[in-house]
């Protein structure tokens, strides 16, 4: 099967594409930029969903459900969140269909016509603000700590699956909070986790960092996120995390009294990871034979393959397998044993590195007779010999050697892939030749950083946490800097 | 709190709105007929969805995601599809907003008009069907055992939290075989999955059986549901299973290959249940002082609730408090201490009545020096002090008793409201005095059904499986019939 794959020197984009397809992940819908989540592709995004649900309970947050559609006014009522949002977006006009009496075919009734147009949310910070605004009158009521799994449509011209979809799926915290402080708390704890999250089981290291007054989500006072570096030398923005100050709470006039009985309007935050996660995962680590899943989100970790030529090895093989299983289920390892016999070993082995299972068990007679399996991992695709005595501990330390070995591979590969730049004619050169994180100086200002996004499709990343301050003159205006942001050409 | 609940027999639809709102399950939202569900309802929908989710895969199923839009010309395709369902709908007609340069206000753009309209969809059946066009060929393929869970819209006029919400939530299993008889047997599966999730976690008996054909889901053949009868005497579908014949599969031009090398048409299932099922355990169980929940569904299954008058004392009960936390969460039951200084013990009392949790401790300094705890008991609303020792056993025990005990008090109630007739007078006289479950004799006629529901308002909820056989006349033209069904005014 892998045979089918571009590879990805030969075309990274078409790699790609080919690879979420036959991986079972993803595949394209009738409906123009709505993509359909397979079951395998499903089982990650749910494994993805458990994980960081947990880690929003485990810091006190709730899950909610706020509507679908949105009145149209209000997204007039914050101008900034108005202007970078709400252009490309699906719009309900109509409520009702009808046959027509002269062709008999289904049409739009035109007598059902909504008086007011319905926007299918691209992001709920309006609709969830305007319900705040009668949960909260005091400080008592404060924070608000919840999180909604959604859907959300945005109506992109040039779609990809899981990278740029019309129809996503995410999640989107919306936090409500007495004081500014608490507020930037809460967004920096966020981003915290979306980071923890992305290197402990994505595999994925990231900067952690803040965005360009430019690049900031609409409505945010800043914006927090974490950027990867994929395999071609391309960002991609993981997870994003906004201090809203005091705007949506202006917007939708959503005040509260503090304890001294003073009035003041709420600090809000939004914070969100998508359905993008699982680009990420697949560009980040897999290979020209396919997925290369990070253990702990993969669906099936270990699969055990007989190879045999008798139903009387396959018993044989079934009862040690089985036995196998057993074990590792008991160290809570998801494992498949693939007896179907209307394949063979060779092309089972295939689909199993396509789809990045991260252990392979193969097991033949002589196996049996030697008390041994044969082991692959996915990541190094090393095959050993290993006596069955203990096997599920030697599993288990495996599982967790290849999560980390995973994760060292990517961290080495952004070292590698990390330049500092000094001249705007090298940031060029470097940018056309390698890609990669760019480290460079800059003056600050909106219009240098869209000369170099025009010029170069090149933008800021982001200005990372705890960054280092070095005195410097930006690459482009010459002017003074004092500290180096990171480029990248990004998806 | 509860003082400002309507009660039941003053006004049952007003307590249950009153209900809903007032133990923050959920509200009305700024978009007409579209809910918020808050934290605390949400909690409940996810244990609710954690269970049915677990039972599905347990059963082999697997979750993936489809689009939310439909192109209209889909809906033509199934022709009793069309008529009964995609009437009432959320239509998508544009794709981008602009400003209007004269008036500066936020307008359609008319430039962005779809060239064909998409539906939000309101079941799931026209897109799938498309997938599974490109997925099945061979009966190797087969079955396909697919879940969604997913927002739906369908654009009612007169709404009512969780019981008809123009959005709500939902599953949705399709599934592919191919043999008639391996379809009918998922379906049955299936409707057996939901009376077994209704009885022991919803605690609600439920009646098994077949629609009519009047009131079969458009494009079955067979629709079989769950059928409860809430407090007032009104029946509530509260889950549906369908055998789709090979309707859809000849709508959308699926066919395989079978062992034989004969092509056929694929047969089709599908099955549901929706955040409506809130609306059932609400209207169950609840009581004038406010919910009552299942203890396998409480979010909360235990409060603690500290009486004291001094800190000092605080501080001695809040040690008791904790160890008994702690011990009962080692078994598994979710506890909350409620230690807030903000309220009195009185005030917190009709709380956590309002919000249903099923067992409530209170301990007081005569608690401290005699070793021992109140126990409350939300179901009888019984108080009895209890020894601290072995209190993890006793309440483990006293929450399985309640979880059985609410089952009993609906299935007492269903007994109680469920009447045989042999007249259409006695018939109506029954159904205005009492309401309930009414088994009558039918013609079988889609006529009869018609004018009993004109004249009555009733519907039949089903033809219970295994129903009795008996001869009998019709109650309303006398003609010979060989069964009792059920009939009920519904929900």
């Amino acid at each position: 099967m892998a045979k089918d794959l571009t590879k990805r020197e030969d075309n990274y984009s078409q790699w790609y594409n080919d690879l979420v397809i036959k991986a079972d992940l993803a595949e394209n819908s009738a409906v123009r930029g709505c993509m359909v989540i397979k079951p395998y592709g499903y089982a990650i995004w749910e494994k993805i969903q458990a994980t960081l649900d947990k880690m929003f309970k485990d810091t006190g947050h709730s899950n909610a459900y706020f509507p679908l559609f949105i009145p149209k006014s209000f997204f007039s009522k914050e101008a900034s969140h108005v202007d970078g949002f709400a252009k490309e977006c699906a719009v309900v006009t109509h409520y009702r269909l009808k046959n027509d009496p002269i062709t008999n075919k289904i049409i739009v009734d035109p007598d059902a016509k909504l008086e007011e147009e319905l926007i299918v949310r691209p992001t709920s910070e309006t609709i969830i603000w305007s319900t705040y605004k009668n949960w909260i009158q005091s400080y008592r009521d404060l924070p608000i700590l919840i999180n909604q799994w959604a859907n959300v449509v945005r109506w992109e011209m040039r779609t990809r699956l899981f990278l740029r979809t019309a129809e996503f799926l995410w999640q989107e915290g919306h936090t409500a909070h007495a004081t500014r402080q608490e507020a930037i708390e809460e967004t920096e704890q966020m981003i915290n986790i979306y980071a923890d999250f992305a290197e402990n089981w994505l595999a994925i290291p990231v900067i952690k960092g803040v965005k360009s007054e430019n690049e900031r989500f609409a409505g945010a006072l800043e914006t927090y996120a974490i950027e990867a570096l994929m395999q071609d030398g391309k960002a991609l923005q993981a997870g994003t995390s906004h201090f809203l100050g005091q705007n949506f709470a202006k917007a939708f006039d959503v005040k509260f009294t503090d304890k001294e009985g003073k009035l003041d309007y709420v600090w809000a935050t939004s914070w969100g990871v998508s359905t993008r996660l699982m680009g990420a995962l697949v560009m980040a680590h897999s290979d020209d034979n396919g997925l290369v899943l990070p253990p702990k989100l993969a669906p099936i970790q270990v699969v055990i393959v007989p190879i045999y030529k008798s139903n009387d090895q396959l018993d044989l093989i079934a009862e040690k397998a089985n036995h196998v299983k057993k074990q590792l289920e008991q160290k809570g390892i998801t494992v498949k044993f693939d007896d179907r016999d209307t394949h063979k070993p060779g092309w089972k082995f295939a689909e199993y590195e396509l789809k990045g299972v991260p252990v392979r068990i193969a097991i033949g007679p002589r196996d049996i007779e030697n008390n041994t399996v044969e082991v692959s991992r996915r990541d190094t695709l090393q095959k050993e010999t290993h006596s069955l005595d203990n096997i599920e501990d030697y599993i288990e330390k495996l599982l967790a050697e290849i999560q980390s070995n995973i994760y060292q591979k990517a961290f080495d590969f952004r070292k590698e892939n990390t330049f500092k730049v000094e001249t705007y004619e090298e940031f060029k050169q470097v940018l056309d030749s390698k890609g990669g994180f760019i480290e460079a100086h800059w003056d600050g200002t909106v219009e240098t950083e869209l000369k170099i996004k025009e010029e170069t499709k090149a933008t800021i990343r982001c200005i990372p946490l705890n960054n280092p301050q070095e005195e410097g003159k930006c690459m482009v205006t010459g002017k003074p800097s004092k500290q180096r942001v990171i480029f990248a050409r990004a998806y």
